[in-house]
Parts: structure tokens; sequence; C-alpha cells
């Protein structure tokens, strides 16, 4: 059995420890907080055999998994004695060196979007893994494994990459559908009608490949629609309107606006 | 029994062709099209009692279907004698108006991206519906009730605002998913990484609702992130990244960069 403790009380934390408590390779012995609230919350979610406690009174354990902002890693890791325990961050930008403090160190980056209320479906969740040394990459690879069968092997340098296209993917994307929201309530038509179009976009970006199933009249280079859109829309929508349809007929070969 | 003729016989002929085909209100007596390659291919498609014919020799059907594309409508509604058929279009944004040289007129608009390949699972696809009067509006709505539970009554003007929306929630956020697989694919990162995601998104967007799902650097307003991931782009996907970070940021009420 591998013990394990969490820093962290946020989303990640959460999720983690609710997959961990299900486990019987891992025993989740602690998890640490500054928030009194947050750990209270935590700890229902996760059973009493779990204590909250402060960073100054750390247990003793293989693994410390550090869940907390990416901002906040780098002060947390040098605060923290690990006393010889494996030292994991879950996050995406920040680089595995920001551990380097600590004698063993690495990362255990699951690439989903996490939620306060849902739980997510770890099955589905890519976890991406790096380690200083060949050994506790193996150990990092034990404790991914209970987590989702789907672990990738990816270094600091390439997480950057797939953080920010992770920022496309789900930030952008998102907006995109924000506008759409918009754009629907101002003229009161139910949102509703989209809901099936979102899901095939998602869909066909997955079995086809987005680049490959794209449509509409950037892509057909269909300047009379375009400029009749353009007209109906606000500023706001209006430039991301424009950049991304110049980004379309781009990509696709045909001329700029 | 409605008599249906469709003229057209790119992919929304085709797949309403398989619909009509299927139900017992409505005989699809015939599909008019230009290209004969195309003619073939779906005659094979809807079996041989459909006949492929041109313009100038329309069969005599309770309802012409104008499947063609948007710039075309205009033209090919010039060209037809309808013969007191109602005449509609499938386009979303074409006004209706556009089949006005007709005495019976309106608009069959389904909402979904359609493939060549994939057929289409019609019950979840919403269809917009919109008539010149009250009585053809019923009869629009029996032929709608034919392809999908799902029907909506949308005016030429909302109609035009509906298909600006569908344009952000399908091919901008396609190309925010193309601009993640380029990304993945120049750092030799699967792209497969990110599909969880990708679905994940689309599934919030819809539960939840886009503007509350929102997460990530520009929603946080964390400039040290969004400027590292700045600096690890190529000029075109900089420039989206930078407007939609912006949009983003401004959208939830923080400072522009």
């Amino acid at each position: 059995v591998i013990t394990v403790q969490i820093i962290g009380t946020g989303k990640v934390a959460r999720q983690l420890a609710i997959r961990f408590r299900e486990s019987v390779l891992i025993t989740l012995k602690a998890i640490a907080g500054r928030d009194q609230h947050a750990c209270g919350n935590i700890r229902d979610l996760v059973s009493d055999t779990v204590i909250c406690t402060d960073l100054d009174s750390l247990l003793s354990t293989d693994i410390i998994i550090l869940a907390v902002t990416d901002t906040a890693i780098a002060t947390v890791s040098d605060k923290i004695d690990a006393r010889g325990a494996l030292v994991l961050h879950t996050s995406g930008s920040v680089p595995m060196a920001a551990l380097k403090n600590h004698k063993r160190y690495g990362v255990l980056y699951p690439l989903q979007s996490f939620s306060e209320s849902n739980r997510v479906d770890w099955d589905t969740v890519p976890v991406c893994i790096e380690a200083h040394t060949v050994s506790d990459l193996d150990i990092v690879r034990t404790i991914a494994s209970v987590l989702s069968p789907k672990i990738f092997e990816v270094t600091t340098a390439q997480r950057k990459h797939l953080h920010v296209a992770a920022v496309f993917a789900n930030n952008f994307a998102n907006h995109c559908f924000t506008m759409a929201q918009e754009i629907c309530e101002k003229h009161t038509i139910p949102f509703e009608l989209l809901h099936p179009l979102i899901l095939e976009t998602a869909t066909k970006a997955i079995t086809q490949e987005p680049d490959k199933s794209q449509t509409g009249p950037a892509m057909r280079g269909d300047k009379e629609i375009i400029l009749a859109h353009l007209e109906t829309l606000d500023t706001e929508p209006k430039e991301i309107y424009r950049v991304l349809t110049n980004a379309i007929t781009h990509y696709y070969g045909r001329k700029k606006l």
C-alpha cells in the first residue's frame, strides 16, 4: 500500500481524494489546507479517517501531492519538509522543476476541466505523468493507474504546449458557446436550439478530426454571408467573428477579408 | 399523404430524402439536380421509385423543397414553376422572402451540421419552421414532424441571428479545436489527450450553460500564464489567443491585457 497526503482542498484535491478512497492500492492519510471551511467540506466527503491539518504538521507518507493553485506551487513546495517523500504537483502549466528543492519529485496532471459539484468520470481522464528519476516515474505511473487507465508520459515542455492547446479546446471553444448563447438570448431564441449542434461539433472533432469537419461561411469564403453576419453583431462578438473568420479563411487557403 | 419533390442533391437533400423515404406521411416523388453524377448517387440511396430530373420537367407535388446552396436559392426559385405547390427552402441565412415569387412559401431549416457520409440522427435535430400564411405553417409543421420531434417557430429575423450563433457554436468552436490539434501535432503530443476535454466542454456548455462553466487563465485574469502561453504561439493562433483572452477577461469583468 502506498500512503499519500494531499495539500490543497480545491476541485482537483477533492476529486483525487474521492478516487484514492476507493483504491486498495492507496491509503490517503491526510489532506492539508489553510482554509478551515474548505477542510471541513472535504473531510465530510472523504470520511473521518482523513485528518485535515496544516503545512507544519505534515504526516510521514510515501507521496505528497500538491494540488494547489499554479501560482502557489513553488511557495508551498519551499515551505514543506517532504522527509524523503515523492512530491508531485498536478498542474498543466508549472514545470516539474518548481519542486526541485526536494530530493524526489514529479508531476501527476489530470487533463480535464473539474467542477466543484460534479463527480469526475476518472476512467475517461487522461493523466499526464513525469518524474525526475526513472524509478519514481514507475511510482507515479502506479498512482496514475489508480486514477485512470489513460496514462501518458509528457515532458515539462510538452505539458506547457498541451496546456495552451487545452485553453483553445476548452476555454476558447467554451467562450464561442457563450457568445452563441448571448446572441440567442438577445434575440429571444432558446439556446436549447443549439445544444445538438454543440454536441455534434465536439463529437465530430473527435471522430473525424476538427480540421476535416469544418464547414460554414468562413471556410467557403462566402463574403456576402460574412458581411451580413458582421452587421448584426455588437463590438466584442464582432471582433471575435472577424478574427476567427480570417483565421479559418486563411487556414483553408482562401484570401483574407 | 403529402407528395414532395426535392431540388438539390447535396448533404441536406440527401438526409431529407433518407428520412422522407421512411415516412408513411410523405411520398418523395422526385429529386431534381443539375449534376448527373450526384443524381446517380442520391438515386441509389433513396430507391428506384425516385426520379432524378431537371428544373424544366418538375412533377406536380404538394411541396417543393429547395435544398440548394444559399446563393442559388433565389435563382432556382425564379426558374421554377411551382404550379401552386408550397415552396420551402432549408437555409439558415436566407430570408423567407427569397421565395416570394411563388404564391405559397416557407422555410424548413434543420439546425445541424450535416456530413456527406454519416447519417444524421434526425430525432435530435431542431427544425426551425416559418411560412407566409398560417395554414401553410401547419403544413410545414407536419413535414417538420416527420423529420424531428423538436420543432421551433423561428422568424426570418431570428433565423439570421440563430445562424450567426450557430457559426460561433460550430465553426468557431471547431476552429479552436483545430488550433488545439495543430499545437499538439507541432509538439508531437497525441491529440487524443484532448478528446475527453473537448467532449466535457460541450457537455458542460449544455448542462450548466457555457458562461457558468468557464475556467482558465483568461477568466482568472492570470497574466503570468497568459504571457507564457502567448510566447509559445505562432502568429495566427497568437492573435486568436489574444482576442479570445481579452474577450473572456472583459466578459467576466476584469481588465483587458
